[in-house]
């Protein structure tokens, strides 16, 4: 590998530790105040992408108005009351237990939205994968999620909503559809584990079953590679000794 | 903030670094094998991504065999072609120069798929957004892409493939869509600027355009929201100096 390129292991350690302990929050938002120019650097982290035909289908809509947040928030408390008839029992108990959003306690929500539109009628790359445009727009959540765990800032990716509802919330004009309603903020803590680990909902499943070699089902005949993906313990940073 | 949560300097650079300098390589592949670790910690990263009610829905399709490769292949070209018909005289000229894969010359190609049903029925989360789960495997794809960059390798995510053919070809099961087809590798360089932007195919949209507050089209009052997303320079680290 060419030296001009390389990371420095901090650097590397730096990447591998955003991804290993961001958190989907819900619970731990602190009321200060994003400045200015660290929302930028998210904002312009997001729109670093990768995008499909280079479309940058993406815009940004950075709400701070307690009288939008409370609309959202009922649309939430909606969509969520109906949500919570599909469990029975014990599971119907946890469900409700469980704090799904902070929309109202974040001092930023943000809404990344996908222009279904942009580029015109034939994308480059958009052809056979017609969701392309959508999926760029999930890995420019997935950049300012990571760079926000760097800046010490939450997100929680509010999925409880009704799109269209939202849409009219916003005021997307046609075509624009809502993708990720975001929650952002300084947190007192970022928990050890995802809460729905921790609390029982479902565990982490082990990544050794999640690899095939060559067709679905085949099976990792390399003997290093299969010691490491045995080895590798979740939740920890394999970079750390783990 | 907290101390304890924080990235140092050199943690936070690193992200950014990831994020600004990662590139969709499809020309600079090295036929230089992926170590066994540094493969497992590539799966690790896209395993830690956030997910719909923690469903992971992802499987990791590993494949090295040349014959199962030159399949895809001949499935990109057909596709391909189809889609050169999209474009007429210089557009059309460019499209067909444009080089789209590596997927023979990458010695690793990863086929990323959700499993659309596991999880059963009623996913936490999933019950408006009925798309969520893909939208997880893409943030999968977004961390195995930031860690692949760290580790000085390049990925390439090749789009025009038809899906029912491609899933036909890994053996995926009913139920099971393969999301993304990339291709992995060393590389002999990262380019500066995206291809498609280089090539004069798009440009890189002005970032202040699409920033909106509170609803669509509302403009941002903050005058230091302003300034800062006027100031960055597109394809610059925002935080060395830019």
């Amino acid at each position: 590998m060419s030296a001009g390129h390389r990371f420095s292991d901090a650097e590397r350690g730096g990447v591998y530790r955003a991804i290993f302990e961001r958190r989907d929050v819900r619970s731990q938002f602190l009321p200060d105040p994003i400045p200015a120019d660290v929302l930028e650097r998210l904002l312009r982290a997001a729109h670093h992408a990768p995008s499909v035909g280079f479309m940058q289908p993406w815009d940004f809509i950075v709400v701070e108005d307690p009288a939008v947040k409370h609309e959202v928030k009922a649309l939430h408390a909606q969509a969520n009351a109906q949500a919570a008839h599909n469990y029975r029992d014990e599971r119907a108990e946890l469900y409700r237990q469980l704090k799904l959003e902070g929309i109202v306690e974040s001092p930023i929500n943000l809404c990344i939205t996908c222009d279904r539109g942009r580029g015109g009628e034939h994308v480059l790359g958009r052809n056979t994968m017609l969701d392309a445009d959508l999926f760029s727009a999930c890995l420019a959540v997935q950049n300012l999620w990571l760079a926000a765990r760097a800046e010490g800032i939450g997100v929680g990716w509010v999925s409880i909503l009704e799109p269209r509802e939202l849409a009219r919330v916003l005021g997307l004009p046609e075509g624009v559809e809502p993708l990720a309603y975001l929650c952002l903020g300084y947190v007192s803590q970022f928990l050890e584990r995802p809460e729905l680990q921790t609390r029982g909902w479902r565990s982490r499943l082990p990544l050794q079953d999640l690899v095939h070699a060559n067709v679905w089902g085949g099976e990792v005949q390399d003997p290093a590679l299969r010691s490491a993906l045995l080895a590798g313990e979740p939740d920890r940073d394999p970079t750390r000794g783990g």
